[in-house]
Formats: C-alpha cells, structure tokens, sequence
C-alpha cells in the first residue's frame, strides 16, 4: 500500500513540472543525449546540452536544474563537469551526479570525488555505482548494475554527507535523503519494467528527470522521489503496449507525456521502509 | 489557400531529391546527430557527419550541402565550422547556418559571427534566435523559442546582407529570400503538429533538410520552401498516426518517406506574405 | 538452400549470446551510439561506450569484444582507438575494425591503416570500404555503398592477412575467413530488407553485434555469420511489421530481441561460396 504522503507530494509535482516546464542544463553522454532530450520533453521540461568550457558555468548559474552523468567523458567535458558543478553549487541551482561507471574505471571516479566538492542536490545511481562511490567497494559492470539495489541503502545513505538526497535504481527503487524537517527518511518506489533495461539511456534519462523535479520541488528528497515515481508508473503502462525494446521506447515515451497527476495516484507504488539502526537524524 | 507556383516548386524539388540523393555534410550536435541522419534518409537524401578538422573542408569541396549546427560545439568542431564553411563558400557548395543557442550564449554567438563572413546560402533558426542573430535584440531560452516567429521577419529581412534566404521556425514557418529574378519575397508555411516541440531535434533535422533541398533548387528560397514544407506535411500526417511524442516521432519518419509530390499538391499551405514597407528588392 | 552445419552454428551462438550477456566495448561514432547500444541490448549483450583515451585501454582488456568504427573521429578518440586496439590484442579481447568512410577520407584511412597493425579479429564494411581498404581503389560515397558486395570478395580474401575474418555488407552479405580447421571459406547470407539502408547505424550496429559474437563463438569466421545472420533475419521480419523507416527501425529492435535458435532455423539464409583459384588455404 503506497504512502498518501508521498503520493500526494508526487501528484503536486507532476502538476508543478507542467506548469513551469524547468529548463534542465544536461551534462550527458553521446549514447543518452538524444534520448534524455526526448524523456525531458515528454515528461513536461525542456533541456539544454551544454558541456563546452566556455558556457557550462554561465548557464548552470540561470538554468533550473543540472545534470552532469559521468557516461562518456573526456578531457573537455570533464572539465566543464567541474564548471558547471562550481557554478550550480554558487548559484544555488541543484544539481544531479549521475556516476556512470565509478568503481571500474579510475579515472571518472577521481572526477566524480572531484564533483563531491560542490555538493550535489541529489546522487541517482544504480546499485553499484553508488556501492562504488561510497567507497564501500562493490565493481561495476559497465553501466549495469550487479547489486540488488536494497544493498545500495548503508551506501546511500554514508553519501548524505557529500549531497541532500541520494538514490539507488533497480527493479525496486531505494531513495534516501533529508525531508523538509531535516530528518532522514527511506522511501521504495516499485513498479517499471523488465524492458528498462532492455533500452539504453533509461537510467540516463532518469538522471535527466531528477534534475527538472529538483526545479519545482521543495526538497531534493521530493524531487528524486517525484522522477522515479514517474518512470516507474510510464514504463508499467509502456510495457503492457509493447513487443519488445523497441515498441517499450516507443510507448515509454507516450506513456510519459500521458502520465497525469491521477494516473500517480492510482498507480503509484510508493513506501517508506525502516533505516538501519545508528543513522542519524 | 495555397500559392500554386510555391506548391508546384516544392512538388518538382521532391522529385528532384527522391531522383538525386544528394549527400548532406551534417556538422551538427551530439543530441540530434542520430535522428538528422534519420531524417535525411526518409525523406531521400543521405548524410555523412564529418565534423574534424582534418577532413571537415575537404568535403564541403564535394559534398552536395553542408549543414553547420551550432548546438554543442567544442573547441574542435568549432573550428572545424569554419573549415567547412569557408571550404564550402570556396567550392560553390551550398550551406547552412543553423544558429542554435545564439543570443543567451556569448561564445557560441561570436562563432555565429564569424561564419557570417562565408556567406551561408541559407540560415534556418527558430525566432528568437533568427532576432538575435540579426542583433535585434531577444533573447534565448535554451533551444526553444521565446519568441512568434512573425515577429522574427524584420530581422530575418536584416540578416539578407549575409544569406540567400532566412527561415524563422515556429507553428506558422516565414521564410524570405530573392527569387530567381533577384526580388526579395516573403512567403509562410502552415501546418505542422504541436507535437514537434515534444520530439528533439526536429528542428535541427529541418536544417538538415534544408542543406539537402539546397543541392537540388534552384534558388536557396526554393530549398527553404521545399524543406519547412516537406516537414510541415509529414508532421500533420504524423499527429494523425501519434498518441504522444515517442509514436509521433516513429510516424514522422515514415511520413517524411512516404510524402510525395501528390501529397505535396493535396496537403501544402504556402502562401506569400507582404513585406515590410521599405524593403529593397 | 541453406548450409545446415552453418545455421546449426549460428542457431548455438545465439544461445550461447543469451546465455553469456557478453559485454562490449564501443567506441563508435555519435551518430550510432545510442543506436548501436540498443541494438545490442535487443539482441541480448551489453555494452558501454568508453573511447577516452584514459580508460579505453583498460577496459580493453577486460571487456568480452571491442569495436572501433571511425565514424567521426576526433584527435581524443583516434588516439583512443589505438589505445583500445593495442590493449585488445595484448590481452587477446577480440575486437572489430569497422572502416567507415575509408578511401574517401585520407586522415582516417591513415587511422585505418595504423589501426591494421593490431590484427582485428574481424573487419566488418561495406563493399566500397573494403575494397578501399585493400587498397585496390574503389571510391566511397560517405558511408554509403556505391559497389556491388560480391565485388568485394578479392578485397576480403587479401585483407585476410591482417585479419582473422572479413565481411562486406550489401543487399547479400559476403564473408570470408578462416575456420576452425584454418582452412579458407567464403559465406554469403541473404535475406534482409531494403529498408536498413534508410535507417542509420544499421550497419555501424551490426559492427557492434560482431563484437558480442565474437565473445561467445570459436572463431571469428563464426562470429561474422552469426551476427549478420542475426541481423538479417530480424530486418526480414522487422519489413513485415513496417510502414516506413520510422516503423522499420522500431521492429527491428522488437525482432533482435524476439528472434531465437528456433527462428534461425526456420529463417536464415547461409549459403558457401567458392572462392577465387589461387586462394591459399
């Protein structure tokens, strides 16, 4: 049985995501760019891609949320990682880590440590990534994940130092992050699909989306929140009109256009779950 | 109702590409890379995306159109712009300026500047870019466009000392150019789907078009008309096959192979519009 | 007819591809990344996308199969390309050289010709690069295929010196390599449908399709058929369900994923050809 609370938050959301279509500034990989754009659009933003040193710190000061995904970086998007994530951090725009492939590969993992620095809004993340990036080892296996995502909780939540929420994606979704009253909770959003993974650029995306609920909502806990719900429910509804991944791309991307604050709250699947004894409030 | 001369120049240059293939030079960005190429194909032109600067000048010596996007340039492909741009206006190939981001972004503005200097053949934009380009003033709200496009024809008029002819995207598209006999006409192409804001890159991808249309027109007026027409018809089409962006996209792509010359007759809304007084011709 | 013992081979290596879930390393171009990604999680393998030149070189040896395909290189990624190669041959990764736009272009064919020195398990093009490769002249119409795929044959056979197998895509696909037993053979694989040209990164794909086989087959020879056969037999069912290149290329996703051992049989078209006299076996 879902949570009232958090649905009805959801719900708000997704009506505030309409009415004020944030301008998301993504920081992405060549294999997710055009499809992150096409998840934005659908969903009710709009993205801008700008990873060039000369204009990654001007636009993340005005822009209303940043994605900066560690997918395919090189030695000029690295550094305009570091740009915009100084300029987001000065501005008070949040902003969105996503550590594609930190804890296999050293050299984006010093980045992402790097990225630490400017205290990200929120960390979205699957299992192994966020095992990895906590430190508490884990290997990652390219951009899949090899951990059951209830793992990623210890992990998740050793983060809350470095950013004010911090996810970790699955076939169930585990969310940690500090409500408007400072305290920590744990909430579970369930639902998605099999075919997900099946598609690229779905995490990705999900990154994307984080990142324009983290412009209308009141805390990057609501905001991570908000984004997985709405993937969860869309890609519920995508497979049930699709054949395989590439009719579930297809629907996945209507589904989330059609998705309406009544379709979350008749669909969503959304629970808090009990931290582990010793996390501090 | 619809200009007959405009309608039956757009029919022949369908023909013409479905008989020719012209092969695109695309230099365009990481977002709309894939379905550019995409879209040239259904429509019946090819596309080769060389964006180095070893090979970018060489080619625009030979291929059919060039496209220059300025949607997420670095330092590399910046220059590579202006390789092929000047390589391009050397050779007599026609191109392209496709001014994404100009105005709110400063750095890609001065590069806009520079490629001013090689007499792009056509410039295609959405308003607020085409006005600020032109130095008039607007401003950029990412890709998107802030502004009616109507309101762009001033400036599009203005920016004739630099191009053939220049296209101001928006529900209703306003193109001005000379004609085969030197005048400077304006002319407007409805149609369309509201769906097309929700699928990136559709705008970027018309640009792509234009480049292809270029090589088998006449006039660059003509290629404009023929390109923002081609896509105003398959879009209509489109909607009517779509129930969200993601199938929008898929029956785009069909409609932009399956329009013909027929269609074109039965489905075209082209219509001249007046020109501000003072106009020279 | 087909060649029963060569559908039985390629019924196994689709198995043995399910079974497996080898993970590729890409390093592509930006117009096929996100396609080719999807294409190989359809067809049921991995991949992640690491061309930099500071992580290409370990993940090489780690990775099930590399592909490098010079679709649009830049100084960074042509240098990683080298990288990725020496570190696949040292370690024993099978990797696939995809030749995009060789002959047309001199940087990248210089690129191409250093690339050779690294012995890539197999060479996948089309008719056109092959015979450019070969250095036996041919000329190259961007990426696509201005020659006849049997026309390559004696291209395929000569470059058998740098590689253990060779392919050239076209309306019939034409393979050549050396089999367990070390002997020479020559495979044709029909089927297909004329839409995959009008899709694009069909090809670059079915590079990237080559690495995952290559991972879970005896010998490249093996890896070839099976991928192409893979290819060509889902396009042939994708053609059934399509309206256009849009719907084609959505089908094609959806017939990777649904297509099995048992569709194999019933489907493919494997057929031996002979080869030239004076081919050395």
């Amino acid at each position: 049985m879902s949570d009232t609370v958090s649905v009805e938050t959801v719900a708000s959301a997704i009506d505030a995501l309409r009415d004020q279509v944030p301008l998301v500034q993504s920081l992405t990989n060549i294999v997710s760019a055009n499809f992150l754009t096409n998840v934005l659009l659908a969903a009710g933003a709009s993205n801008a891609h700008i990873d060039n040193v000369h204009e990654a710190g001007g636009f993340a000061a005005v822009a209303g949320g940043v994605l900066v995904n560690l997918g395919t970086p090189d030695d000029g998007t690295a550094e305009a990682f570091l740009i915009a994530a100084e300029a987001a951090r000065t501005a008070g725009t949040p902003w969105v880590l996503d550590p594609v492939g930190v804890g296999g590969l050293p050299w984006r993992s010093g980045i992402a440590v790097d990225l630490l620095r400017f205290h990200p809004s929120a960390i979205r993340g699957n299992a192994s990534e966020i095992i990895a990036l906590a430190g508490l080892g884990g290997d990652t296996r390219g951009v899949d994940s090899a951990s059951d995502s209830a793992d990623a909780v210890p992990a998740a939540l050793s983060l809350l130092k470095h950013a004010d929420a911090v996810s970790a994606s699955g076939p169930v979704d585990y969310i940690v992050g500090r409500d408007g009253g400072g305290d920590v909770r744990g909430i579970r959003v369930s639902g998605g699909s099999a075919l997900l993974p099946r598609v690229t650029s779905t995490g990705c995306s999900l990154g994307g989306l984080v990142a324009a609920y983290l412009a209308v909502t009141p805390t990057a806990l609501d905001g991570l929140v908000a984004a997985h719900t709405h993937v969860a429910v869309a890609s519920e509804i995508a497979e049930e009109n699709a054949s395989g991944p590439g009719s579930f791309a297809v629907a996945y991307l209507d589904a989330l256009y059609n998705v309406n604050a009544d379709t979350i709250r008749s669909r969503a699947r959304i629970e808090s779950f009990d931290l582990p004894a010793g996390v501090q409030n």
